[in-house]
């Protein structure tokens, strides 16, 4: 499958023009299970199934939970889940809906936020991530099990770090920065894929250079379309009209922000490196035909005329005085092989002085090193 | 037809110079055909023939009106819906004058909105949608029959749905958001396309590819033209200084507003990928015919001189020791024989050198596993 | 001459660093001629040649006048009528000046507007003209006879229209107008012109199609350099802080700026159209250099080793057993014959596996029937 | 020396991290020379030597002075002025450090501008111009000898002309239109050679043509350096909060904005002419090669299996009735040419038939008519 | 290693999810070591080793200090530097996370800044220079040993320069102008290497050029991408509200931010000569081509119907007197000479008028006279 058809893959819609609001499962959607996590300024929970009762019980004793839910088929929990915390209907509807982008939405008593995450096991595959945060709440919804939130929850659970301690929006803020920072290893992976390409190209050209220069472009793409929006979004939680993010957190959101202008300036540098690679595999291809001809001419340019000339001593007039003489004459063949060297010669001497087989050798095959292209010559 | 006349069809104009407000009928315009929906809090009317009498009885008795009018002939009867709802005489010539881009007006008692929709059965064609808000009525006016606001009038029969409750500004948001959200499945259509291309250009370049992207490439720019104005539109709506527009509805509009901003980043990604592909068209044109070539200069360079020999041993030269004493040699024509498989074994050796056969058989021909050029190798 | 040439034709200018304000006549510029036509509520006269004591009898008698005037080579007549009106020095230079991009510029008692106006009759050739309105009168300077005033000229003189009654700036509205909605035409004309261009590029690639598409391109950009600055004019004629437009006639500007919005819409369409045919054109000169090359080559790589083959039996060895004993073999010429079509077929073969003599019948000559491409397949 | 190589020579810099304000003379400066002229409401002077004397009386004597610097060699001189009128040290830094942007800059008595001028006598050479503009005086630094401030000095010094009365804002406003109006002979200029290099390949492509297209859009590169920002510096001027600038001669600065963005606005059309003539260019050097090898191919396809014939019937088996009977047939000749007549009249008929010699003659060679491709065919 | 590898270079990251603030040394670090000048308005102390008591004792003498540490693999001490002189957590982190943006970022008590650096010894290599400015300290922060600080040093030890007196905002000004300034070498070098270049493009074209011209867009998108973020960074140090950095000290800023706008404005156009550049190695590629396949073309046009007409007589057609009498004739071998020569000469005739061989004479190899193209012709 190419990669634009796995990019362009169709979700369930509902019908056009239907109730807003309404939650409709895509039939390729993962299984639902939910995890969660209650805490306090001093202890946190081991995680547990999220079930109904589980939230209730760590609600009702006045503790902060994380409910972590990976799958987005069981439209009846989900829906059940944003009755409990107060979600509004258009937003729950984006949690199931995936393929929105990057924002975030300040609805009573919640801040809703969309991200998409790179899974650290699968560089190039994104996901979308779901979060709300409330007074004492954060939710996670994810497309697939697996996320890059390992060391948050090591975190959590570790008694020696602050996190407990610092509220429902720094372990929001927590997750956002790990999806984030989940961007630097694919973009270093794509860095390393397009300096590869760089050094077979310059090595000489090949076609599925091309074709995977063209899958590059794309995934880059798909960055971009991630990133610009997450943007917005960090700046809007950083604005200081949402609620829910306070002040002492905000500081932390600025290093996001930081780290997400990084990614989208790694990503546009790349794009441009890889817009620059497509126009030296081009020419590369064309000094390839250039060369090819040139051997073609050369070969042609020197024996075509030969060829004329052994043709021409080749028939058979005779019968007469006239009729090819030179056939006859004692030193006639010598003469023959002679006028074809000197016609040749004069041939390959036309050929040097335009520099064409100087040139052909000139063509890089090798690596050329290109710190020395920068030195004084 | 070729799309480029099909999108730049003339329509008819009043002349240059002549009074504004004037409605001209476009002579290819479909007959004009009018179905009014009344409505309150509680019941709503089966669609009847929009006559004016029935629009003054239902508006009489204290009930909000949809009007829905399809085809833009009968000018004097759009004159007429215009003065019995009150509607600028500027805002007609503009419902009349099919080619608007999408925009709103804000009148004295009315809004005026055009939007621009794709057909449900037809991919890629669109027409212009008018549509005038008031206080108590919804008109919409139509192009042509057919649209994607059926699931809008099952909801408005359904007596479970909410519709009829929440006001003609509701109604008004519900028939935008299906002319918005018809956008995807037109947009799925070209994904599907343009991945099928990416499947065959890869797979071989062929010309007909290049006139598929290049009406692509059209397609696009059409759906671009139509969502940035709209884009503008839904924020004109959504600000608040439109009074026709309540506040409990602009919520909703918030949602439209995501849908036009993911049709109009779906669309980019679509631009994007297309001119990639050209770019990897062309390459692979240029790599076929180094190919094609690769093959001539082998023949040729490997034959040429050959065939120079043997017309060499074909000449004539006689009557002298000198003259060809090879050709009467007792082993003369094994020594040719074997002078020939020199000369070909040394330029095949000098071709294969440069990996010209060993390319050749590199250049793909069926589908490369794209999945593959992203793992490590 | 070239497009381009005619586009930079020099115009006579003041010298730099001259005094600003001087009226500089090209000694290319038409003769002055001017028309005036005066009016009120009820009446319009005639047009009457505009001389000074004309106009100031107008004047005099209350009257609105409305005075045009066609030819700039009168420099001393245009000076006059400057003093007459209160004209600034600087907006007259800018009358004579032509080449001035569209603008507004308020003045004491009167605002200056430049437009850039197409001829109904001679599509794609521009002149500048230059408007001014005070309280109760219109000015128009014309490069050259002929406009597209004539419908607001019929208008003037209908007792049964509205205009006269509107007052001055309405008058001034009408011909804005009338400029901005004579860009239609030409424009409808451009995109018959790139629709025929698709057509025949689709048909077969063509160089006059190139010249014919840079030409395009040249009147696009001449498109798009009048419309920008003009959409910011009308602009500031809507904004309010102008005197001499009044509130009720701005909703009317408001109608003229849809309209060149549209135009700039409609002609960024045409550009980007005709960068893509451009791109169309030089994939189709390609395919038709690969088709020529593969002819080629199948002649030759069939043709060159029979040819070699050929020549080696036509070579003159003898005298010895070892010296081409299969000339003499019995069945030697059949043979020889036999090995010539299998060697034939062998590289036919060859060919065939390779797909070029089918790809070359699918180069398409005739016009791809573009809907079927949108069709699932 | 190439156009790169010109417009990048290197200037004398103070060392990386020196004390800020420090003079340092370009070795390749011109030597320094002054010349005052000073001038009340009723006279002005004649020209004399700019010393410092002459300066301090002049200023003594209460009468305005224009001084103008050319050559910036002499470092003491430059300095002593800079003393003499307040000059901030940074500013005479950038006086003295040519390379700077078009810029204004507000100091304590005076305001500094920087312009890039254009000499009349040497087109598209361009030199840094200096302006101190303070209550009674206007100073410029020149590179070299040689301006076209020629038209201001005659107006100050003729008695009939105003220029005496305006003060030294006005005579700074001269100053500075004349070196904006400077730019226009170097872009008509420009577009000659635009037009002319446009006849040029439309009358055939030749590689001198583009390397003129690259020098030229070095040069509309350097405009378009100079000149946006030359923007920015006039609306600075305009905007009245520089007190050096006097209301009444801010109407004038108006005008030299419209043609700073008219000059922008040709530039920005050259420009994209020159890149649409590159385009033009290539195409018919593709459209050459397609005509070459299409002979190439006539020649080959036709010939290459007749001479393939000729060698068959020239081979040499013999000895046996299979063996080439029809070398002795009687008519065995005739029918030889009468199968090569064949063979050829069936690879031209096939050769017509793909239309290839009506295209080769359709290649233009002689330019085309511009104007009759628009018209209707 | 290609110049794209080593831009792409990995670093060392606290793992996705890591507590904010971490510091991680990258092992690939260099080795750490600080160097103290201690300064009152007076004096100035030689450079000693930066250890923590000679930082505390100068400061608990009420002296201003400038500590420069270089190489970030001693994290404890770095951190201990935060701890003295109060830094916060997240920048320190920025300051060992090399590969931050040019920002500024204001703490309690201090100011951050991050900057990148040309080092004067090695062209086109940068590295991360991190400065904190507060009240009474400068700090910073290089990568690497060496840097571009050596003039400012001196400032610092010259009893008679102002520096001393200025305050530690100025000494940060310093500092920075000498960053900024760092460029201008660098951006001379490329200048040269592209003037180079063209000389050489313009002499002929070879696929070495193309790998430079890559490699040299590389370089300059580097210095894009440090300078705009550079731009944001001075214009926040001169907004004023920033308490570290005085009124007084903040007109320095300006000079620098004009120094910014040189570099962008230099590094622009050095990007658009480089566009410009490939387009003509593109096309001088193709030239060159044409010129070869020219010759082909012309030896093969030539030769090839020649080479028929001599095996045409080298037929062995015999034995009757329809069977090839010419060449029993008695002037049949001068005669077929004459009919060569006349075929030969028809050709020829055709090619020349063609053009062909003039053109073939005109194709570029030595340097053209730049500046002669732009003279009239
Ligand atoms: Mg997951
Ligand atoms: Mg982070
Ligand atoms: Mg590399
Ligand atoms: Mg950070
Ligand atoms: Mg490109
Ligand atoms: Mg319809
Ligand atoms: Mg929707
Ligand atoms: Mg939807
Ligand atoms: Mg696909
Ligand atoms: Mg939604
Ligand atoms: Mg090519
Ligand atoms: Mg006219
Ligand atoms: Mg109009
Ligand atoms: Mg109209
Ligand atoms: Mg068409
Ligand atoms: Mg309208
Ligand atoms: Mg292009
Ligand atoms: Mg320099
Ligand atoms: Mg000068
Ligand atoms: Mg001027
Ligand atoms: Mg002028
Ligand atoms: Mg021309
Ligand atoms: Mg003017
Ligand atoms: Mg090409
Ligand atoms: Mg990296
Ligand atoms: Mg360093
Ligand atoms: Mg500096
Ligand atoms: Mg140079
Ligand atoms: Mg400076
Ligand atoms: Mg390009
Ligand atoms: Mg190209």
């Amino acid at each position: 499958m190419s990669s634009l058809r796995s990019r362009t893959r169709r979700r369930k819609r509902a019908p056009v023009g239907a109730r807003p609001g309404i939650l409709t499962a895509d039939p390729q959607a993962e299984d639902s299970a939910a995890s969660l996590i209650s805490f306090d300024d001093d202890t946190a929970s081991a995680p547990v199934p999220g079930t109904l009762e589980a939230i209730r019980a760590a609600r009702a004793a006045g503790r902060r939970v994380w409910l972590d839910v990976t799958g987005l088929r069981d439209i009846a929990f989900i829906g059940a889940v944003g009755a409990e915390f107060g979600l509004h209907q258009l937003a729950l509807e984006d949690v199931v809906n995936t393929g929105q982008h990057a924002k975030v939405e300040s609805f009573e008593g919640n801040v809703y936020a969309v991200l998409r995450m790179f899974r650290p096991d699968r560089p190039f595959e994104t996901e979308q991530i779901s979060l709300f945060l409330g007074a004492d709440f954060v939710l996670t919804f994810q497309e697939r099990k697996g996320d890059c939130f390992g060391e948050v929850r090591r975190r959590l659970a570790d008694p020696k770090a602050q996190m407990r301690r610092r509220g429902a929006d720094y372990l929001a803020y927590a997750l956002i920065d790990a999806v984030v920072d989940g961007h630097f290893p694919a973009l270093e992976r794509a860095g390393d894929l397009l300096a590869d390409l760089e050094d077979e190209i310059l090595a000489g050209p090949d076609p599925s250079q091309m074709l995977r220069l063209h899958e590059m472009r794309g995934r880059l793409m798909v960055v971009r379309r991630a990133m610009w929006p997450t943007r917005d979004m960090v700046n809007s939680l950083q604005r200081g009209d949402i609620p829910e993010m306070r002040e002492e957190t905000r500081v932390f959101l600025r290093d996001v922000h930081d780290h997400v202008v990084q990614i989208i300036d790694m990503n546009e540098s790349y794009r441009e490196t890889a817009a620059s690679l497509l126009e030296v595999y081009l020419s590369m291809q064309n000094a390839r035909m250039n060369e090819i001809i040139k051997i073609l001419t050369v070969v042609s340019t020197v024996f075509i005329p030969l060829s004329f000339l052994a043709g021409l001593w080749g028939m058979n007039f005779q019968g007469s005085p006239w009729n090819m003489p030179e056939l006859h004459w004692a030193y006639g063949y010598p003469m023959a092989l002679g006028v074809m060297a000197l016609v040749a010669g004069a041939i390959l001497f036309f050929i040097l002085r335009k520099g064409w087989l100087r040139d052909a050798s000139r063509v890089p095959r090798a690596h050329p090193h290109g710190e020395e292209t920068a030195k004084p010559h």
